[in-house]
């Protein structure tokens, strides 16, 4: 399974739709003479990362939110992928009547969309934090996913979606994987100086390869992750896409900090030796001692 | 929190309880002259790796297990830790009545066990396998754990236990961390060619540190982690014992594959960042959608 990562730069908050989706239709078209059938393009992919401001005007906010997809704006990135039979995964910001969710949609060579998936691990607050020269203001902008995390066939292969910040929590990718998951996109935009963690530069990119390898090891599954990437608005955000393979290597990286594809010939049968063996689930979880994981949200000294 | 990892190299299937209690005497003295106030023994710390082989004599099998702790041939251990006033995880097969346990006990520095875990996630097989030169049988000569997974306070800090393969599942750390957990302590035994998986020899060393820094990181907890390395009755174990931060950084690590003490100043605030943030469980943690975790054992394509 030839799958691609198309990696994307900054996106100004005065950039049109038009413009980026311009961009994102060379990328597909790059992807496509690369001979790859999928393509992950990153979280929130049509604007610029607007959580970071607090936004008072419901003109403004409405103006990031897609009310329908394709919409007239873009139409033209499904038209093209039905055109080179290329399938995608992309993510943006959906109003859904009076809803807001941080939405990725899964659509096939033909052009259809054959999946949604709706963010649940909603980082950030939902009012401006005091002090703090970026904020994060995700539960402000968006609702917890009500979807779960389904997974969508697509020809012998399994497909599963996550956006951003779910991809640093084991239960994401467990729960797909016990769905017999094969292939997990997932697009992120993650600041380098989150500035409330205080933690040195280098560690957003190591939890972001970390998260992504043990996943895929873990779960016996490929992982494609879509960056958006670069200098936006004054705040930088790490690269790093990559496709990791079941094995929790990284088989392709993105170098840059901009618009770049990357591709991998995925050979989906990796995963089998593991899933037979060492992660045969059936053989070996034992779900009557993870009960705490369903029983509990946050973190307690009472007993179990 | 001052804590040492005590890697030790091969224990040959001849070698008596006496020989190898000495070694981890040594090993014991060499941490507490570092300022070390806890330190981490291996898996089945007292014995050779004896389920590589499937043995039939019942004496035999009884050799390599313990029927009370401290033993005759364990107490210099216990009374060493109390001289020095340093508290240990040691691994060891424990014989309870008829049952048999891939059991770890936590012993605090005046020489008193404090906690006890027996392994869950038993790898391998109940019967010799056909045509494989290293036999994998765990779930020969053990039965699952049945104490789930205890965490114990020693002093200010929250002290998990786990064992070799249990380090692999992502489950083992999140029911420790909705328990508080500070430091998880694991020790292994991991071959590097195990033969079925068929997998390039420089993987498993990888995946041994994948595991253990995703698991610090997605937990804030420390982790210390304690290899039996090194050509073991002809068989390749990787070592690669290390103390890993909640940064999910390898502080310190060991470089060889024989006996070796590794030790580091922990800074257990480190976690706190974390917890407050973007791993605040309490605030993010979405537990209606993990259901299939403790819903499923294995992996299915049916609908959930």
């Amino acid at each position: 399974m030839h799958i691609a990562v198309a990696q994307v730069g900054p996106i100004a908050r005065s950039d049109t739709r038009a413009r980026t989706v311009a961009r994102l239709c060379e990328l597909l078209k790059d992807a496509a003479s690369r001979g790859a059938k999928w393509v992950t393009f990153p979280e929130l992919t049509l604007t610029t990362f607007f959580p970071r401001w607090s936004i008072e005007d419901p003109r403004e906010v409405r103006s990031f939110f897609e009310t329908e997809m394709p919409g007239k704006e873009t139409r033209p990135l499904f038209d093209l992928a039905r055109e080179l039979g290329v399938g995608f995964y992309l993510g943006y910001a959906e109003l859904d009547g009076e809803r807001q969710f941080n939405t990725s949609i899964l659509v096939d060579g033909g052009g259809s969309i054959i999946g949604k998936y709706r963010k649940i691990h909603i980082p950030g607050d939902a009012q401006s934090q005091d002090g703090y020269p970026i904020q994060h203001l995700e539960k402000k902008y968006f609702q917890v996913g009500d979807l779960g995390f389904p997974v969508f066939d697509a020809g012998e292969t399994r497909i599963g979606m996550c956006i951003c910040n779910d991809r640093r929590w084991p239960e994401t990718y467990r729960v797909m994987s016990l769905q017999a998951v094969d292939l997990v996109m997932v697009g992120y935009n993650t600041p380098t100086g989150y500035g409330r963690l205080g933690e040195p530069r280098h560690l957003p990119l190591l939890h972001n390869h970390l998260s992504l390898q043990a996943a895929a090891y873990q779960n016996t599954c490929w992982v494609a992750a879509a960056a958006k990437a670069g200098v936006e608005e004054g705040i930088h955000m790490i690269g790093g896409s990559c496709i990791v393979a079941p094995t929790g290597e990284i088989a392709v990286q993105a170098l840059s900090e901009d618009d770049e594809v990357i591709n991998y010939v995925c050979d989906m049968s990796l995963a089998d030796g593991y899933r037979g063996n060492i992660f045969n689930y059936e053989r070996h979880r034992r779900p009557e001692h993870y009960r705490a994981i369903v029983d509990r949200v946050g973190a307690s000294r009472s007993p179990l």
